[in-house]
C-alpha cells in the first residue's frame, strides 16, 4: 500500500529555473533541485513535460538555477510559479542576467545561482530529469536563509502547482482525510487552496477584507470546489 | 567561474537508504532524495559508486528510503553515515522490517518510509541516480519534523562524508576562506571537522571533557590536519 502523505516528509528548497537564450527566455519555480555529483559538480532538476521551460531546456541544452531566500516576495512566487510563459513574457519585469554562454539567470529574490549545461535528459514519466554540469555559479548573499519547501508550505501556506513532481491529487489522500466534512476553496488567480479541515477559522467566517496569503487576491476571488 | 559555496544553498533532507534482501542487506545515510514524478509516484536518489549499498541496489533492483527526524540519535548517524557495510553488518543492532517484496527498510529514528523498485539507473559520474517507482510507503509519525541537511549542519555541526554528492573538498573553497589563519581538527572516528575559523572557541581552549558533537568521541580522538 502506498501512503501518499509519506511524500510530504521529503525535504526540498525552492528555486527559479531559467532557460532559453538572450533573444527568448523563460523561468519557473521548482522545488526539485539537487546536486548529483561532486567533482565536477553536477545538478539535476525534474521538470514537468507540460512546462514551457521544459521545451526551452530541450532546445537550448542549458538551464540556470537560482536559489530563492526565505523572504521571497509573493510577486516572484505568483509570476514564476503560477503563470505560464506561453501566456506572458515573464522577463521584462524581472531582474535577468546572462551567463557567459548566454543562459538567462533570474535574480529576483535569489541568493545564489548556477548556470548548467545539460549532459543527460532522463524521461521519468510525467517529468524529465535534466542533469547539468555546473559551468558557472555565484553566491550573491550569504546572510539570508534559503527558502525551504517546508517553510513555504507552513509559513506561507503554499501548495504545489499542478505541474510539480510533488503535486498531490488531494482526492487520493487517505480515507480519514477524505471523510473530514470540510469545504475547500481555491484562489482562481494562483491556485492556493484554503481547506477548512486544516485551518482554525472556516473560510466563510474570514473577514471580507481577508486576502489570499500567496498572491494577495480578494476573498471574492475564491471558489468552492 | 564556479563558486563552490553556492552549492551550500541547495536544501536537502536526511534519509536512510536500504537495499538487499532478507538474507543480506545494508543501509547508509543520504541527503539526495527527491520525488521526480507525481503519478505514479517515483523517487530518485544519487548514490556514490563507492558505496557498498550501490552494488546492492544494482544487484537487487530495489531500494528503500526512510525519512530521519530532527532528533535522530548520533548512533544512527555514525552507524549508517560513517561506517561501511564492507566492514560491519549494520543490521543486527538496527530496527529492520521488510516490504512485501523483501526490501529491507531501516526504521531507526524514521518517521516515514518508501519501498521502491528501480526503473532506471543513470550514470552521473561519481554517482549513480537510481529512479524508483514507489511500491509501498508508510507514514510512521506525523508529529516529528523531518531532519533537514541545513539543520544537521547548523545544529549538529555535521559535515558531508566523502562519498556524498554534496561533499566539498574544502581545499577548493574561495581564497578568502583558505587565507583564514585557523586550525582544523578531524574526529578520527566519524570524520567530523572542528574548524577554529567558524567556531567561537578555539579547539585548544575546549575543556578536556568536551566530546565530538556527532559521535561522542573524546577530544583526544581529534587530529589536526
Amino acid at each position: 500500500m502506498i501512503n501518499i502523505e509519506a511524500l510530504f516528509k521529503i525535504s526540498y528548497g525552492l528555486y527559479l529555473i531559467g532557460s532559453g537564450n538572450k533573444e527568448s527566455g523563460n523561468g519557473y519555480v521548482s522545488n526539485t533541485v539537487f546536486q548529483v555529483s561532486a567533482d565536477p559538480p553536477k545538478i539535476a532538476t525534474a521538470c514537468s513535460k507540460n512546462n514551457f521551460t521544459c521545451e526551452m531546456i530541450k532546445k537550448s541544452g542549458v538551464f540556470s538555477v537560482s536559489v530563492l531566500h526565505q523572504d521571497t516576495s509573493n510577486e516572484t512566487i505568483v509570476n514564476f510559479g503560477y503563470k505560464s510563459g506561453r501566456d506572458i513574457n515573464k522577463f521584462p519585469a524581472s531582474e535577468i542576467i546572462y551567463s557567459s554562454d548566454g543562459t538567462p539567470i533570474v535574480l529576483n529574490d535569489s541568493i545564489a545561482w548556477f548556470s548548467c549545461k545539460v549532459e543527460q535528459s532522463v524521461d521519468a514519466g510525467s517529468h524529465i530529469i535534466f542533469i547539468g554540469e555546473v559551468i558557472e555559479s555565484e553566491l550573491l548573499d550569504d546572510s539570508k536563509e534559503p527558502m525551504t519547501y517546508a517553510y513555504y508550505r507552513q509559513t506561507r501556506k503554499g501548495r504545489a502547482p499542478k505541474n510539480a513532481p510533488t503535486y498531490v491529487d488531494r482526492s487520493k489522500l487517505t480515507e480519514a482525510k477524505i471523510a473530514a466534512p470540510a469545504k475547500k476553496y481555491r484562489c482562481v488567480v494562483c491556485g492556493y487552496v484554503y481547506d477548512d479541515s486544516v485551518e482554525k477559522i472556516k473560510f466563510a467566517d474570514l473577514p471580507s477584507d481577508w486576502v489570499c496569503p500567496v498572491c494577495g487576491s480578494d476573498k471574492s476571488d475564491f471558489v468552492e470546489f
